[in-house]
């Protein structure tokens, strides 16, 4: 699974009008092949900052994406930043859930 | 590097709440040995649906956490949670920044 992470500080006065115009991007995405998930976020110790996130299932559908006019549009959206975005693409390899803890904790007893 | 990802759902009533402990938790973290980074947001389609996100460098560093009160008391707040919480771990073994987008598209034209 590859992750796109997007964190992204708008200008106080057009944090609203970045989400709604996030949100009209990620609509589509549902449809593509490969598409796990993608969300918006709203940091909740800084309200205009952002994190937009999307999931991946291969490293081609990913890239799929990038080339796309979607990737052109969010690239275009990261201009309108109020600082320099972050964008980090993480490969993930490996994942658990909630049994990974308990397993860590009991064999601590 | 470690990712631990955990989505819940708040009561409506609690939200503030859930996010003033969250955060209380979340202040310690930063003098632990492995420590990345650590936040917490809130959905833009959903007030009440929190994101809480930690990174850690290795897993070790991970499972020493894991067994500490910290995560006693982040496992005692998902009982808390309106509807069962997500929990994901993600080991993620690459990261790449924005030049990995523009290599992508340049390769295109």
């Amino acid at each position: 699974m590859v992750q796109v992470i997007l964190r992204i500080v708008t200008h106080p006065d057009s944090a609203k009008e970045m989400i709604h115009t996030l949100r009209s991007l990620m609509l589509p995405l549902q449809a593509a092949a490969g598409f796990i998930a993608c969300r918006l976020y709203v940091d909740t110790e800084c309200p205009e900052e952002l994190c937009y996130v999307e999931e991946w299932q291969t490293s081609g559908q990913l890239d799929q994406q990038i080339r796309s006019s979607h990737y052109t549009r969010l690239l275009a959206l990261m201009e309108e930043a109020a600082e320099p975005p972050s964008l980090r693409l993480n490969w993930v390899t490996d994942s658990k859930g909630l049994e990974y803890l308990e397993t860590v904790r009991r064999v601590d007893r």
